[in-house]
C-alpha cells in the first residue's frame, strides 16, 4: 500500500501528461522525413516544419513563464509565433529545429522535476505577485496544462498529414 | 489575499481547463452546419459529425469511469468508437449528436462539480481497488486529464475543417 497526498498524486498526473504529450510530438517529428515535414498537414494549412518551430518556441517561453530558467531560442518568436507559416521564406534548417526542439524540452523537462507541488501553484511570471494574491488560479500548475492542450491541439493537426 | 490549498488550486486549474476545452468544442460544432459537419477535416479523414459522435461516447463513458453516474448512451460506442467514420451508413440525426453531446457533457459537468480533491486521487472505474492500492496514479484526475487532452487533440483537427 503506497500513500501519496493528493497534490503530489496531481502533480505526477499533470507532469506525466505533459512528458507523454511531449513525447508524442517527438516521436511524430522524429519519423518525418524533410520531405513530409514541408508538405501541409491539409491543403493550405500549416507545414509540419512550421509546428515544430512553433511548439519549440512556445516551449522554450514556458522556461521564463514557469520561473525555472531562461529562454534558450527567443529568436523564433518572430517567425513562429507573431508570423504565420510561410510568411517568412526562410526557416531555420531542419536539422537546427530538431535539435532546438530536443534541447528546450530537455532543459524544461529536468527544470520541471525540480518542482515541488507547492511550487507548482506559485505565481506564474506573467502575473504579477499583487495580481496573484487576488487570483491565485494563476499559477505555474496552469501553465503546464494550457501548454499539454495547446501540444495535443497541434499534434491532433500532424497526425492527419499526408504519408 | 485569498488562501487556497495546492490540491484545491490543482483541482480549480484541471476542471477549469476541461470545461474551457468541452466549450470550445461545443462552439465549433454549434458553428457548424449539417452540410460543414458532413465534409472531412482533412481529405479522406473524419468529418465533423463523426468527431461530434467520437467526443460525445467518450465523455458519455466518462460518467462511469468516473464513478460519478450511469451512461446515458451507450449505444454510441459502437458507430463512434469501435468504428472508424463511413463504416457505418446510417448515423444518428445531428439533431440529436447535438443533443446528445449537450446532455452527456452538462450531466458530466454536474458531477465533477461535486468532486472533492480527495475524491479527484481516487480511483477510476477500470481499476480494481487491489491494483489501485499498488498504483495510486490510476485515479479520476488522470482521467480528467487524458481525456482534456483527447478532446484538445480532436479540436485541432475540427479547426482545419474548409469553411
Amino acid at each position: 500500500m503506497i500513500v501519496t497526498s493528493a497534490q503530489q498524486l496531481m502533480v505526477t498526473a499533470a507532469t506525466g501528461s505533459w512528458k507523454a504529450t511531449v513525447g508524442r510530438a517527438t516521436k511524430l517529428f522524429s519519423g518525418m522525413t524533410e520531405a513530409q515535414l514541408l508538405q501541409p498537414v491539409a491543403p493550405g494549412r500549416n507545414r509540419p516544419l512550421y509546428l515544430l518551430g512553433h511548439l519549440t518556441a512556445i516551449h522554450d517561453a514556458m522556461l521564463p513563464l514557469l520561473r525555472v530558467g531562461e529562454r534558450l531560442h527567443p529568436e523564433l518568436d518572430e517567425i513562429f509565433i507573431a508570423k504565420p507559416d510561410r510568411a517568412v521564406a526562410a526557416l531555420p534548417s531542419t536539422e537546427n529545429l530538431r535539435t532546438y526542439w530536443a534541447d528546450v524540452n530537455d532543459a524544461l523537462q529536468q527544470r520541471i522535476e525540480t518542482l515541488s507541488a507547492e511550487d507548482w501553484v506559485e505565481r506564474h511570471a506573467a502575473v504579477s505577485e499583487k495580481d496573484f494574491a487576488n487570483n491565485p488560479t494563476r499559477n505555474r500548475f496552469n501553465v503546464l496544462l494550457s501548454r499539454t492542450a495547446h501540444a495535443s491541439f497541434h499534434i491532433g493537426q500532424m497526425v492527419l498529414a499526408p504519408k
